[in-house]
């Protein structure tokens, strides 16, 4: 059975995602359909952008990922269809694609866009309020009863990107970020872990606070202890054992991590 | 395969849908399960009703919608199934297909209304506090699975109603109601956009606010402005462009909205 | 079609449980995976159990239980797959199944244990963050995919259990526990209803209140009156008629309920 996942800024409460499901049953019936989130802070672009990110890849080649983080509805911002590596992608073009774009061109993956303009896939007369439910869910259907991609629009090249920091190198190390707090509090960074030399002593400033070493995992310090560890993708990630290092350390999104090495 | 929504306020924390879901799929392990909303306010029966109304006719004809908000369970009020047009309701004779029922009536079409009292189609010893499980569930999965609708129990043809206000006729134009605030702050109306006439100018008060004129969709002006514009399902809707209309003009439903034509 | 349930502590922002099914569904696809609540309290292993226990017996034997409320993910603690009464439960060995197992075990139910010790079942290099993905959900999928139980690795016999106390019998009666409080405000207490005499009076006694009296269901007093009935489990539950019984009484989890029988 084809896989159709859905990332929304919509909330699980007001019916929205369920009707985004009905008109893809109706079309079609066979089908797995995955939430992955629709809690994306509202009009977050960036947000939904990494949370689809973090988990694509999890899913197997041939599903077809929907993304409605959509400030832009019934603007003239365009509707796209993406192939990357055999994952298809389904959206407004408003860069929630991105980092996923990005790791894909770095490793020279294969990538084909398309602007979603062939309405005879689209529920009669679209709404400018709900694309998610008109445009959207009926392409991925369709897509996922069989339609071809390359029917689903022209060719373009130039989907719109997110401006998107790294981190950076400086004298002893490095500045980095942090990306995306989670539900327990801890603090993923945008920093690859691999990068830190395990010869060397490493030393994380954050916040005021600091960290010596890598902790295996979240409960290989004392409860309370804040710590430093590498996460489930592979980047530098900072926790407090059985608590939550988010509130420990006061921490926002894109506050800066300095990573030492002595 | 055959498709059941879920619409409670059972709320998603304490495994109540899950275990709903249990019941169904022992009894008909083919069968797509959707969920349209469990975050009802509790015992909100009109909510419901609007959520459920506003989601279902994306459904295909044939589906199974089941609706648990139910303060009266285990009482005498009656348990219902209903036949509209081709779509199943199964839930508490308490109102929450009212707006349903009443857009039938008004375009005549076909509607028939059993009492559920065939037991076979129950869990074993039904509880008197959890009928979502031990009644709703199972009567909906045997559906599902092929049972006779007019097995379900007798006729009847007094499904109880909730009152249901409109907007009025005024002078100079018309006084509705905000039916719905959703996750963006955007509140929707009673009012439907199309009796506004396009040759006359429009001008909404809500609140001590004033808007003129309708907006083609949220990005079509500043961020920060409060504007009108028409839902995706045909009513007049308030929101501020990138923000939350409920916050900005304190709205809540009910609320009255004055539409005038100049 | 096999079921998987999921019962975590992951919510449903993140992306985390998403990921999950990517996971199983890309091992076995044909699978119908329902989930039982993904917002247990963080790192609350006794509140997901008690969450699994309450939901898993409304579900076919065959079913796969997958429950991840994980403290000690990537340190010593074992991982384990349980079958139990023809249910299967995976998960961390952190007494997440303690009340199903006491049941079972009073009932001489069949159970039998294993630790996970097989990888093949596993993705490759699990992380220590997050078994979630890397082994309880792989692991779920191969066993819905028809791998042997026993092939999941070497038998065990000590599961670990939590403390778990129960209502003790006091003169006149019993002193009981709220042992759950769900979304509505009810109080499910630790106390199997069927032990009330019917022929003698019961008076119940909870933080300063008194109730005299069993109701029937939710709706059988005036709306704000505190009642005690018995819950869709058959054990004692307090709650105020269309109202918030936690809030009322300032209920807490381990509160003591006293059943007094003149």
């Amino acid at each position: 059975m084809p896989v159709i996942t859905l990332t929304t800024d919509f909330g699980m409460k007001d019916g929205f995602v369920g009707t985004m499901k009905g008109v893809i049953l109706g079309i079609c019936p066979k089908v797995q359909i995955v939430d992955i989130s629709h809690d994306i802070a509202s009009q977050n672009v960036k947000e939904g952008a990494i949370t689809l990110w973090r988990a694509y890849s999890f899913f197997s080649a041939g599903t077809i990922h929907v993304a409605v983080v959509d400030p832009g509805v019934g603007t003239k911002r365009r509707a796209i269809a993406c192939m990357i590596d055999g994952h298809y992608f389904i959206g407004p073009d408003n860069g929630i694609f991105t980092p996923i774009i990005r790791e894909t061109s770095k490793r020279n993956g294969k990538m084909v866009f398309v602007e979603l303009t062939n309405s005879k896939y689209f529920l009669i007369n679209p709404t400018n309020t709900f694309h998610g439910r008109d445009i959207f869910s009926p392409v991925s259907a369709h897509l996922a009863k069989g339609a071809r991609f390359a029917d689903l629009g022209p060719t373009i090249s130039d989907p719109m990107m997110l401006p998107w920091t790294g981190p950076e190198k400086v004298k002893n190390g490095w500045l980095a970020h942090i990306s995306y707090i989670d539900k327990f509090g801890n603090c993923t960074t945008d920093f690859p872990a691999l990068e830190i030399s395990k010869s060397r002593q490493v030393v994380i400033h954050v916040n005021g606070k600091e960290i010596r070493g890598l902790s295996i995992s979240y409960g290989h310090q004392k409860p309370g202890e804040l710590i430093a560890l590498i996460d489930s993708e592979g980047y530098l990630e900072l926790a407090v054992v059985n608590g939550n290092a988010a509130k420990y350390i006061r921490a926002h999104v894109d506050d800066s991590v300095e990573i030492e090495q002595k």
